[in-house]
């Protein structure tokens, strides 16, 4: 237990703060509204325990979680991990992928719970704050908004059917897999050039992308689907765990401003929003609802 | 997933917040520092799934979280709940536990997460805050202090073992395993009355007292363990899961005012701390650690 708390503790705690190791933790204050998600990842479902390590399973846990605060366009203020495993489990393993997202996000894991059962699950929350103004919803899409992404699509899926096929663990697609970058950056400079409505793209465009019309009361024309080199479109489509964000602007120039001020990679124009709810085109033919199923 | 909503959202959602149906949820901004606690509850390894419902399993997993807060002194502001579980399972029961047990102890559910899984388990994370203080620690017990408990224990392994042996589910002691309590209001009141340190009693006196001393740096004379009418000393030594509160304080006196200013039971003078950290003496005997280990 200690080991574990060894692994997962690599920066100093601030003055004030509890992490592990009391019943519960303490943080330093939030600044305004409270942003807080949970995410569940079990072994042999969220990912293939046959293809991918244990490590793996951790960082992809924080890691789904954590994009979630950035489709807030939030800042990460911590994570707490719960952790059932069946006796025999590398949990140091498992500790150090949990270890290295917290790392890779500038979250720190201040808390954590360790119990017996028969699947390997990581269950992940993590809290963030809104400094400046408020979270980005999904509901806030408009007429005449303009629909970006943040990167170019598939290369999750790409990388899954790559090691299926023998590629090595450290293939470009197989990390992007593996080990998937939220984009808290690309959030935060969302928020604050006042965008109308954002998500993260876990389980692919086809369906997240009518998640967002439906939340904002609202249809679509999708032009383009930028398909990331190595995949194909359907993957880009369907294939979900990107965490690219999807986001609904009315303000494009100042968008493409303040990714581009940050050193932020363009944002990708895909389409528009339409007032039509029943509305929901690509190329001019209806966008079919599909996409990530858990299964293996 | 809409009908899952629908049970655990039974309170109307303050303006500004966002409970389920987004990246993630949205509360009101807390007030001074942030506590945060996660656990996981598994059905058979935390509640035997012969002898209890599976409503049960909610009701116990958020309860457990919420004990946490309570043994900060803190308020409970909100709940997130991650649930793995196979085909077939009653989620609407499930929920129906994790919902009432979120009532009784006026915490709302503001997010969730499902998927599959061979296990059902139940990832419960808390978040609140401790407006006008500082949380209460288990690392600041003294020479010197009074130990109190807040109630007799025991009874949650009692209730394990008289419905083991047949007691119907709605016998008092079979309750309080079923139903545990959290010290909500006892461990504010400990608080606002300036005690040294306080934990809940998850796992048990004979186990728990060892690390309230081990943190605090600290041994103990135990004079007494107030054993639960039906329930053995050994239950109430190590039975665990009575969720009372253990508390180390300077100032008895203004412990028991502020308790029974708010009509809260009298705490229960059990020993006194002593500065000899290897010194961990029940009635003039080594009290040897046992406790609550998670087995059927």
């Amino acid at each position: 237990m200690e080991r574990i708390a060894r692994i997962v503790t690599r920066r100093a705690i601030p003055p004030g703060e509890v992490h592990v190791g009391d019943d519960a933790a303490v943080l330093s204050p939030l600044v305004g509204r409270t942003i807080i998600s949970t995410d569940a990842a079990v072994w042999g479902v969220h990912l293939d325990a046959h293809l991918f390590p244990l490590e793996d399973l951790g960082f992809k846990a924080v890691a789904a979680a954590v994009s979630d605060l950035a489709a807030m366009g939030a800042y990460a203020r911590g994570v707490v991990v719960a952790v059932g495993s069946p006796p025999g489990t590398d949990l140091e393993e498992l500790h150090r992928g949990i270890a290295d997202a917290a790392a890779a996000t500038g979250c720190p894991v201040v808390g954590g719970d360790l119990t017996r059962s028969r699947d390997v699950f990581v269950a992940v929350t993590v809290i963030g704050d809104c400094p400046g103004g408020n979270p980005v919803l999904r509901r806030g899409a408009r007429e005449g908004d303009v629909l970006v992404v943040t990167g170019a699509l598939g290369r999750a899926a790409a990388g899954l059917r790559r090691r299926r096929e023998g590629a090595p663990l450290a293939d470009e697609l197989v990390v992007a897999h593996r080990r998937p970058w939220p984009r808290l950056r690309e959030g935060r400079a969302a928020r604050d050039a006042g965008v109308h409505a954002m998500m993260d793209l876990s389980d692919g465009l086809g369906l997240d992308l009518h998640r967002l019309a439906d939340a904002s009361g609202v249809g679509f024309e999708l032009d383009d689907v930028p398909v990331a080199r190595g995949a194909t479109p359907d993957e880009a489509i369907a294939g979900g765990e990107d965490y690219e964000l999807l986001i609904a602007t009315g303000d494009l120039a100042r968008l493409q401003m303040i990714f581009d001020d940050r050193g932020l990679a363009a944002p990708i124009v895909i389409g528009r929003v339409v007032a039509d709810h029943d509305r929901r085109r690509w190329r001019g033919r209806e966008f079919v609802r599909r996409g990530y199923q858990h299964q293996l």
